[in-house]
């Protein structure tokens, strides 16, 4: 196997100002090759923290992908660190210098500043690997039969050497090196507990034949992750088909998708080939809803808007909920939810209406209503019906938790399921 | 100073399912309370890779704070591999099982499985620490002088146990033995660019005594940090403070706030102070404006809801956007920008009206508005205009820098600068 380690340097990232998503994103594109990652460390801006990051990463791991720590101001310590740890002098590079000019021309700028001359001077040992979107190039060392690469720590930076440079090369190091391969599978249900799901799939170990199956739980649903470690690629894709045959055979129809899909890509996709449409009414989410359908490039085919009504009284006036329900059962209740539901559908002449209203705390909760109460309207051609959920998280969870909610309803609606 | 190190364990941080938001909440934590983060580590469910973890972070820092591999599944590998480690062995703790009856008894369930019983085995040499969120509690090691820190990946639960037990504890270690201080401060600006920043903040150095100053941008604006590190806690603040005051006289106007506070959550109290209100037209954004500022509990009191306008019938049927404008300037124009703003905030009698239109990518551009061209109005009881954006980077950049550059847009009319 190829091992992959990801070291990230920036005091941001340690003192938790930046979340780390640079080295998942890594590590997913990593695997997707067929490397294995063995560890993620992050450390400091300091010569010492990325000196012994660097060493004990190089001992565990063939190749070592490092992040940050390369602009031009002061606190950029990797360039000087590297080429202290491999023994190396700093020399002008004078073909970076060119992809430095260009990169401000194409901005409209035609002087470089001394600043920015600076980062064409590089280790004499590296390969500078060209950054498209910015200054500072990459690095590439081979030490001693292993790989060490050092790249920006902005994302589109990083994605674009790790897309144009280092992953066309540990492909072909597998390749040429017949490794063998680190494979995931992940199947995405929604809408079913991961005890019943385990009900369901008892007996999956008769078909795992080595092969390891987890079950990754979470609010959005459970994640069953196949992993085959250690086998030649087409022996493991053969093993992983018939452990994916066994899910599917028992539990097919609440999988809405493999790999990085999410729920409302497989609900577009659905209406999509339906011809069908859908409206939103959010209270509580405030927007959330209408955010994850039109996260999706092209949604524009199926989802036609929404309306956030966030004050009772934009629900009355301009969706149409009764001011009778609204102060006999309360903002926050089945009839004002299928009122939203339907009005929105009928407003926006979309096949169906989601509505969501609820309690998202911390505040606002009663001993009839506690935070967490949603209550999630579906209005479909047919019928118009609400569901009340009982979350009881923190606010943040309870409005994601009522948007995936929200989506799993359509798709069972959508799969003919029982709701 | 009291240095602090986290391991995460868990093959779907590893392989970059799930993004290591555990790690950046634990490190914000500790600094809060005067500690120093030296390095996170993410392992995966291997017993070896978490021993030889455990023992390195061990040598390196005074704290080694664990979260993963505690539930009752048998991927859950950390508390064997700590008994092995620490030379000890599993005994069943009745404590700890009252806990996990407790816990079920609350949920409505009196039978506690054998599997769940399992939890109550626990090292002999640990502390458990109640998990008033989940069933496997968390397990508190002191090792030679120093702490280790078992507790369960489920953020609820960690954050349950760190705060309840963890911080406390390193708080008062801090006091107790007169550690100094590593403090961080952050002021957050928006509207400015880095360069003019750096300019307006040149002399600086004739302030910071020692102490570190670092322009941290991002899509959402340039966070100024400063770092006071290995000084005596009052000398440290007093600091601080001297160079906060010379950033606040020069650019104070663009500073939103200090900490983790969100620019829709100035812009908020803003309007509340006020007494004034806002409503918004979405199209590219798809809501997540109006996601934004509904985050903040009690933004009802300024945030009256919207019009998600995904479609160009929406736009005009339902907001009020002439067909003719729709047809001569397009859906991303300055004119369709100006009539969403204006029409919301008539529709919705707010204050002021806030409207996003654009092409958000990675389809739909055109030579003369190409992806990331995003217009977004603003519409006051005065006036009513619209500026152009030129974000160009990928969808969810794109609409995030929408939201980000409306709210900034509002800021700046609060505060009367020029916009």
């Amino acid at each position: 196997m190829l091992s992959v380690s990801i070291l990230t340097i920036g005091d941001e990232i340690l003192i938790g100002q930046i979340i780390n998503t640079n080295a998942s994103w890594i590590a997913q594109k990593c695997l997707e090759v067929g490397a294995t990652v063995v560890e993620h460390r992050v450390v400091g801006d300091s010569q010492n923290e990325i000196i012994d990051g660097v060493d004990d990463l190089l001992k565990k791991s063939d190749v070592v992908l490092i992040t940050g720590g390369l602009g031009p101001t002061s606190d950029d310590l990797t360039k000087p660190t590297l080429a202290k740890y491999f023994q190396d002098t700093l020399i002008f590079n004078e073909e970076v210098l060119e992809w430095i000019k260009e990169f401000y021309k194409k901005r409209g700028i035609n002087e470089v500043s001394e600043r920015n001359r600076n980062l064409a001077n590089l280790p004499s040992k590296c390969k500078p690997l060209k950054n498209e979107f910015g200054t500072a190039p990459g690095m590439l060392f081979e030490h001693n039969g292993k790989i060490l690469v050092s790249m920006p720590g902005v994302p589109k930076e990083m994605k674009f050497i790790m897309e144009t440079h280092i992953l066309p090369l540990l492909k072909s190091k597998i390749v040429s090196e017949k490794k063998e391969a680190h494979i995931f599978v992940t199947l995405q249900t929604c809408g079913i507990p991961e005890s019943v799901l385990a009900d369901k799939l008892s007996g999956v170990e008769s078909v795992l034949n080595g092969l390891n199956l987890a079950f990754l739980p979470s609010y959005k649903g459970v994640r069953l992750r196949i992993e085959a470690k250690g086998l030649p690629i087409d022996l493991a894709e053969h093993q992983i088909e018939q452990v994916k045959s066994f899910i599917y055979s028992k539990v097919g129809d609440y999988v809405y998708g493999e790999g990085e899909v999410t729920l409302a890509e497989t609900v577009g996709k659905m209406l999509e080939e339906r011809g069908e449409t859908v409206a939103v009414a959010e209270s509580c989410t405030g927007g959330l809803l209408g955010g994850e359908f039109t996260k999706i490039s092209g949604s524009s085919k199926y989802f036609l808007g929404g309306i956030i009504a966030y004050s009772n009284e934009i629900k009355s006036v301009h969706l149409g909920v009764s001011t009778e329900t609204l102060s006999k059962y309360g903002a926050v209740s089945q009839e004002t939810a299928i009122e939203m539901a339907y009005n929105v559908r009928k407003k926006f002449n979309s096949t169906y209406g989601i509505s969501i209203t609820g309690i998202a705390g911390p505040t606002g909760g009663t001993p009839k209503k506690p935070v967490g109460t949603v209550w999630i309207g579906l209005s479909t051609p047919n019928e118009t019906f609400a569901k009340l959920h009982q979350f009881g998280g923190d606010r943040e969870i309870n409005r994601e938790r009522s948007v995936a909610s929200a989506l799993t309803m359509l798709f069972f609606l959508l799969k003919g399921l029982e709701l």
